[in-house]
């Protein structure tokens, strides 16, 4: 193949110049690596004059990013907008129905439209990639999608949101309360524009529902992804839990059972001597469980200039060299709608609460967890808080369902006795 | 593609059994995730009778590998015989040289005859693909050759020996001697049949020549990598090296410098609180470095049916897929012959060294370190040894070359107060 692969850009931010700036520098690389010289031909943003540290002088500009996907001097759309909806995907369509490969980083756009984008694809048999749109440079995607493909999978987990793990770390190393050590990572600009597609476990549900997809050959069914931020995670479980020898991360968990797909991520407690346990910082870990192959983990940066255009210049090197494949790993035509299903696989869960401080008391949560089958490893009981008239208590179950400790939370809610909501994380064995 | 893709499977120890299984298992979700059929045509094994645990009445048998080879209805070898030469070179051969693909687990054939092979089957248009050669399970060639393809790798660190660091976890958690952690392994089956490909680290030193020709686009140079065993590790030095917060890992490690290529595989220090430090057991561990990406961990199952089997049918799926790729991710013949170069990347060593008991013999130690360059950060010596004459001096160098710590340890066995050759690890920054 001697005839150049040449990209249109959309987006340029901290991404977008990164990937200019890989074509422009690593041409010789790219091409004796490839066998194919990648170019570029146009570049799409909102602002033509900002500064990016890059020339952009030899490509021709395009306001309307779907005008650039149309180009008949673009074979494929390097999508780097970001947005479920509005021009990315209108880019991504508009390139998609030419026949034109797409290429991005956008989890929202796949989370969101990823079956009937993966079905246009289809259609016109062009390819839509996205290893950028997952745990930054991890190449995790491609690991699940093609390394891993003879594997039945039977768990996917990850830390990847590093922002989350970020103030979840400095919880923990710095004795920082959850708004202080928030602040901090706000001041050194970590979040998102809304905070909340960070710390309420948005963005990485986005990301865990790819995975699911991959793994379980299933319809995207981010809707169905049981979301708990780390909002509610106060220094006081943190401490807890690491005198149990646990920490605790935003973690994904898929897994597919008999009732059907489990997908959650929430904050919950690892081991602190696992590779998830001692994950610290911005960085992502992505751990595969499959069949034959045991544990695969996969670790790196999540973010970043460099990282995330390392991952879409990985998929553009794909496209250069020929690989097709399938959006998901499998046929989009061929992918079920998953039956969600609620956390259902056993396992032990974390409770604090703020209990009254009466004679009864601790009997009555006892009570209301024993009545729904819930059995206790680990109970611990302070003295009364010096600031309210309660008590906290932490209790340790043993395995559980989330049915039956949600049926036991109900019943502790009727006794009275418990002050505001409980905090109840899952134990997670890695 | 409807047409099915037709297997030769030469060699049915575990691993091909292994994979002999996953064909006749899950032929329904390999071909809904290839969009192909993948069926075997034919095996070959030196033994017909022995009971592998699954039928093979349904494949023509053919003694001859090379004959299998070069059935009308094989598309794809696969090899699994083992050994540098003989008959899975023969066999390779005769595949590509028919313009067959070959998928294949053989670390020793690639390291030997990686550079031919592949101009081989570049000459055909054959795909020569070698997943499960390199730490099992773990998707580490198409990590490094497709995912992190648009990075300059600047550093490839591997535990890639699971027998090795099996023997080396037991000598620091059982307290036991190199012998009696051998004497385990062996016993528990973990041994080659050339023990000293395992322990001589000549296994880890294939594995990591293959890293490097993909890392650096050069042709594989087995002969070139600094190949040092575990064998001298003492059970003294894991203590004192866990004493200062390191683990000794059977560590592979290549670098391009401006002098050429490094490629070392020894026993060497890492930080007891890294990745590669905290791996224990069999587990292998890959790290890749690149200057757009940063660090990439990968950990897996180094070895055994499953994820052994996982990877050769990764490889599998691939070809299935149309998926085309040059065996060392650039073209054979642009692959140039690497400048060897011995570790010239400053670092600092660890040393232990027998010390004549007598007035001035650290003296004309340190003198000798000084003279060649080499400037001491720790030292401690210990009381004569109960069993000898001698005095055991530990001393941790602060960063020298290897040019410049064998020159010194020349000058020191000039001395004849230094009894034996001392052990010289080197402290890897990971």
């Amino acid at each position: 193949m001697s005839e150049p692969l040449r990209l249109g850009i959309a987006g340029l931010g901290t991404v977008g110049a990164g990937v200019v700036k890989i074509v422009q520098q690593k041409a010789e690389l790219l091409e004796a690596r490839s066998g194919r010289r990648i170019v570029i031909s146009a570049v799409s943003a909102r602002n033509r004059d900002k500064d990016r540290g890059v020339s952009l002088a030899d490509y021709a500009w395009e306001d309307d990013p779907v005008a650039l996907a149309k180009r008949d001097d673009v074979d494929v759309l390097v999508e780097l907008m970001g947005g479920s909806d509005g021009p990315a995907k209108a880019a991504t369509e508009a390139a998609l129905r030419a026949g034109k490969d797409v290429v991005t980083a956008n989890k929202a756009l796949l989370a969101h439209h990823g079956q009937a984008l993966a079905e246009l694809a289809e259609s016109t048999g062009a390819v839509l990639r996205f290893e950028a749109a997952v745990a930054g440079g991890i190449p995790v995607i491609k690991a699940l999608t093609e390394g891993l493909s003879a594997n039945r999978i039977t768990r996917v987990m990850g830390v990847m949101n590093g922002t989350c793990n970020y103030i979840l770390t400095r919880m923990e190393t710095g004795g920082l309360s959850y708004q202080e050590a928030f602040a901090e990572a706000d001041g050194l600009g970590y979040l998102e524009a809304d905070p909340e597609l960070d710390v309420g476990g948005i963005d990485a549900g986005h990301k865990l529902s790819l995975l699911s997809s991959i793994a379980y050959g299933t319809q995207v069914a981010f809707d169905e992804v049981e979301l708990e931020g780390i909002g509610r995670v106060s220094i006081e479980d943190i401490r807890q839990a690491a005198d149990m020898g646990y920490r605790i991360k935003l973690l994904g968990v898929c897994r597919m059972t008999e009732r059907g797909l489990e997908q959650s991520m929430a904050p919950s407690l690892v081991p602190a001597s696992s590779p998830l346990g001692q994950l610290e910082g911005g960085t992502n870990m992505v751990v595969i469980e499959g069949d034959e192959v045991g544990q695969i983990v996969l670790r790196g940066a999540g973010a970043g200039e460099g990282p995330t255009a390392s991952a879409v210049m990985g998929d553009v090197m794909d496209v250069a060299r020929g690989t097709r494949l399938s959006t998901f790993g499998a046929p989009a035509s061929s992918l079920i709608k998953p039956v969600a299903t609620k956390a259902t696989t056993p396992a032990p869960y974390y409770l604090r609460m703020a209990l009254a401080d009466r004679p009864g008391a601790l009997a009555k949560v006892a009570a209301a967890l024993g009545e729904a089958g819930v059995s206790i490893n680990r109970l611990r009981q302070y003295g009364q808080s010096p600031t309210a008239d309660t008590a906290p208590v932490l209790i340790v179950t043993h395995k559980t369902t989330r049915d039956a400790l949600d049926s036991a939370l109900a019943a502790m809610a009727d006794t009275g006795v418990v002050h505001g909501t409980p905090v109840a994380l899952r134990i997670e064995a890695v």
